[in-house]
């Protein structure tokens, strides 16, 4: 396809792509003759990547370059590409840790999850952002309780046997893309879902069901 | 107390409290005699309340002033308070619909939710955020299935009933601090929640366990 249909079939501007052809984050496309390329659904494919990274996480170039470095990396399994490129990307929402903010010991937090049984790598980054989080739910005075993390726990591990379930295994590189864009893509669906079961729960409460 | 034992106890600076204090979000403190004022435990919570939200949605002044307005306000049931204060509370994340993103109706989506069975009122904001974000996923390739969907849909009515259990009916003023707190500080927990529950999962399926 022409530069013109990529552009519509990736919602992505022409300029726009032109811009991340220089900064190398595309793959080139065929020369059909000097003044004209070619482009194929890889490239909707990894501009659509690029296009979520963007607009849902504002992250920037490097980010971006960091996690398609990833994706192309030979030899990597795909569990490995998918831990890469994910700790690659900040979940949305706080900062983590700031000035004047006590940070729990990521070991504690650690520890926390071992109770609760849910295997993980302490190093991770995201244990890290959890023990932020933590803090300042601590620090505000709503310091979260077991019982509560033990339901928040079991919620996720059904969330994320549901996004595996979708993640098209029978081409690697498009598992990894998929499970990189679904990490990032759905968190926004999870948290407005709670939302609104939060208010379908106080339905419930103001009408005695 | 005194102000300086206010700032250590809520963990905010003596000249960002002044602040707020000119901005009208803390009640005034009692004057012991012309030179010093007393404050007490409902001001250390009001100012958790509004760190919390600041620190971690960067919440403007304006955001703030609103969810105290609603807090403050007499004559409202704490399901009603709660509902509007968190509906004046963007989640953490992605903005929305932007430029060039083709909006879903959100009566697709309100008409999934009936589908889902889950209860809403469909002009809630956090229907539009659910929309927003459902047509970006869709948009870049990966629209989410109505199994996924109902996977989601199950996680985040148990979280739900988790967070309401938690809630301190008894003292309704403190019942709206702790859901609008609630709502917002445990949205990252939830996130780094399900990426090491990914990465359990991931862990899984390579060990074959």
């Amino acid at each position: 396809m022409r530069m013109s249909e990529l552009s519509e079939r990736s919602g992505v501007p022409v300029a726009t792509i032109k811009f991340y052809q220089r900064e190398g984050l595309l793959p080139p496309g065929q020369a059909v003759n000097p003044r004209q390329t070619a482009y194929a659904d890889e490239h909707v494919v990894r501009l659509r990547l690029i296009r979520g990274l963007v607009q849902v996480l504002g992250a920037s170039i490097e980010q971006v370059r960091h996690v398609v470095e990833v994706i192309d990396a030979p030899g990597l399994t795909v569990l490995e590409a998918m831990t890469r490129a994910t700790h690659a990307i900040p979940p949305a929402g706080p900062d983590g840790p700031e000035g004047g903010s006590e940070v729990r010991s990521t070991n504690a937090t650690s520890k926390l999850l071992i109770d609760l049984g849910l295997r993980h790598a302490p190093q991770s980054p995201h244990v890290e952002h959890l023990d932020a989080a933590l803090s300042l739910a601590a620090e505000v005075g709503i310091e979260i309780d077991t019982e509560q993390m033990r339901s928040y726990v079991a919620a996720v591990r059904d969330v994320a046997r549901a996004d595996f379930d979708r993640i098209p295994w029978q081409d690697p590189k498009e598992a990894v893309q998929f499970a990189v864009l679904g990490t990032v893509l759905y968190e926004p669906v999870l948290l407005a879902l709670r939302r609104l079961a939060h208010a379908e729960v106080g339905m419930g409460m103001s009408d005695g069901t």
